[in-house]
């Protein structure tokens, strides 16, 4: 049963006290001071001056990135949720709290952690299969390895940027297979990912996996993200060791942190496996991780697809134990994204390059434009909701992004 | 014309005062205290000491990384390294500066600098046409865009360790053409990559690319990098989206970082390009970065392979204009190597999968042993040395690392 706020909240806020995400922000009280906070509704409840008001240790709350709370470890991230529940729903607490809200609209919002590595998958089997019939036709769609293993490869940390940054169209070579020569300039297939990230918490040791059940013990929560992609100087460099310059000029990240704990009640059986899965990945006896995620794309304000995170053939817990089944260690900070996100039906699909088919079928829009690939001034934004207690969905940090030319 | 140091030191000595590398040490008259150490002969200067004996401003080297006076630009790298030099040159500051200097053998050496992003590139024509005969038989070995630009990807910054750190044997899922499925157990193919690599101190905007001609304002030093490559489980994973596994559990550094001041005497022209390159790659009317490392590569104390760097097709200036030439940003401490180093002689590759030929052709020793992949409790070590001032050499420190079964 969720315990309900002394705030004025509508009832069935995404953003109520199931939710509690973190995030990090600047206000005009003291600009310069990055502070945590916590999203209640439409405020953001300053968490160290919260904690310090109601006489709380207030340590990791008053840092100014989540990793010191994020390395603190899982006993821990339950401790501080149950005082910031018990902060916001206990009418005797609201004197000293209240005055430690802010409005949403008055604070800037910052990357919430600072990333350690970044590691991109590509866990949508219709994706792959998208992607393969479009970059590979005539050939198999999906590799051999694909349903053995969940793909997925290291992408730039430091241009992991906030949502509402502004995003460069990225200059780079460019080979169609007809031209003589790759040419150099803007790219001309702009592309987006709808993906979801996992951040992960405490650290663990060089040379010892994470199992799959201690997938909880290490992963603090679950952000959206933007994998803008340059299609074109992805297809003339990727051959043979894979994405770079296609992917690292930008990587949009939304703002609020959804604690894993928030997210109990969006847990499912992921897809049945057509391939046995090897006993580090075999997740078939073990608690579910699939994740009911209902996704929303929107391109300049309208909605292009609804991609279903429910339908990801690869699970987080998976992905997790395949990053460290060589022995890799884990930083606090580590982020992992799903790859996109894409469901069996075309208006599912959370790329362009997979909703206009290559940019064969245009997407439409009723004022009479066309998109294939994104055009200055472009904006994006990807939100989503999951279940919740009774009935209440929680709710994700938009991740938006506008096109710079 | 080289000063000459106050230091007993062989004339000839890799280590003088032509060099002057940067490391990370600790030591037991201060434990827990890292700090930078400056490489002379076979001593190490404590240059926050040193700094404060002769009563210069030591906040930079009073850091615990390299990464403050990394991040202070070219002009305050110029100015320490003339400060460096003068304290062990002018005999009037021996008083003060001698007491700053430990023996190398009384030091622990660590990671010198915290790593950014890590990008790996693939620059040495004769290596990436081995692999590419070894890898895809049949094919054209080079793919299409190998001579348009400087292949790369991401590798995970946290698995870089320190020389001497022992590597352990990673596990994995390896899949032979004739196997019907993959099993998962340890590297039966575990490999070198003997590499140089490429440290940024000066950040750089995102948005805007870093020309060719800017290379010695953001990149402040060069290590030596053994990029330690599982190839069984690189070849079952890496198609699609390139290596992941097969890379990421240990990637080890040398401890000291040589100045790119200090390389003035061992840059060359690159070998002829075939294709002209692009104009932001077009090096040929530019100062030449080209670098004559003589690299040697020893497995179990015996000499295995000589990789001249100066046959490098692709140069670290070019590689530094291409990694951002997507409006990718830089940040102090971003590392990048430059791809297994091999020449044209089967004696001067620098992987144990070349030197070989994917095992076909087993190294053999004097003692009666082979090899064809590193076996449990193999050591293998990497050096290098450069064209110095006056004929001396500038050497760089050792790579080195132990096979953990």
């Amino acid at each position: 049963m969720t315990a309900t706020t002394w705030l004025d909240l509508p009832a069935d806020s995404p953003f109520g006290v199931h939710n509690l995400p973190y995030g990090v922000f600047t206000a005009a009280d003291r600009p310069g001071r990055r502070r945590i906070g916590v999203r209640i509704g439409d405020r953001v409840l300053d968490a160290g001056a919260a904690a310090r008001a109601v006489g709380s240790p207030s340590e990791l709350l008053d840092a100014e990135t989540l990793n010191p709370l994020m390395a603190a470890g899982r006993s821990t991230w339950r401790e501080v949720r149950a005082a910031l529940t018990e902060w916001l729903t206990d009418a005797a607490h609201r004197p000293a709290v209240e005055p430690c809200l802010l409005d949403l609209a008055d604070v800037s919002l910052h990357l919430p952690f600072e990333v350690a590595d970044y590691v991109d998958f590509y866990a949508s089997e219709h994706h792959a299969t998208n992607l393969g019939k479009i970059f590979r036709p005539g050939s198999e769609p999906l590799t051999p390895n694909w349903k053995h293993l969940p793909i997925g490869y290291h992408g730039r940390s430091g241009t992991i940027v906030v949502s509402g940054t502004p995003v460069t169209r990225p200059h780079g070579q460019r080979k169609a297979p007809a031209d003589p020569a790759p040419t150099f300039g803007p790219s001309r297939r702009l592309d987006i990912e709808a993906e979801v990230a996992f951040v992960v918490g405490t650290p663990s040791t060089m040379g010892t996996p994470v199992a799959l059940a201690d997938f909880a013990e290490h992963v603090f929560g679950v952000c959206l993200l933007n994998d803008w992609s340059a299609r074109d100087i992805q297809a003339w460099e990727y051959v043979p060791l894979g994405p770079f310059l296609g992917k690292s000029f930008a990587t949009s990240l939304s703002p609020w942190v959804v604690p894993l704990e928030a997210l109990q009640h969006a847990r499912v059986a992921p897809p049945a496996r057509d391939v046995e899965p090897l006993p580090y990945l075999d997740d078939r006896d073990a608690e579910p991780w699939g994740l009911d995620l209902a996704i929303e794309v929107a391109l300049n304000g309208r909605t292009v697809s609804r991609p279903p995170f429910a339908t990801m053939y690869w699970t987080a817990a998976q992905q997790l134990a395949h990053l460290t089944a060589n022995g890799a260690s884990l930083r606090t900070g580590d982020l992992y994204a799903s790859g996109t996100v894409s469901g069996p039906e075309p208006d599912t699909r959370g790329a362009l390059i997979e909703l206009t088919w290559n940019g064969e079928h245009p997407l439409k829009f009723p004022d009479g434009t066309e998109r294939t690939f994104l055009e200055d001034g472009d904006e994006v934004s990807i939100s989503a909701t999951a279940p919740g207690p009774g009935g209440l969905r929680v709710g994700f940090g938009e991740v938006t992004g506008k096109i710079v030319g």
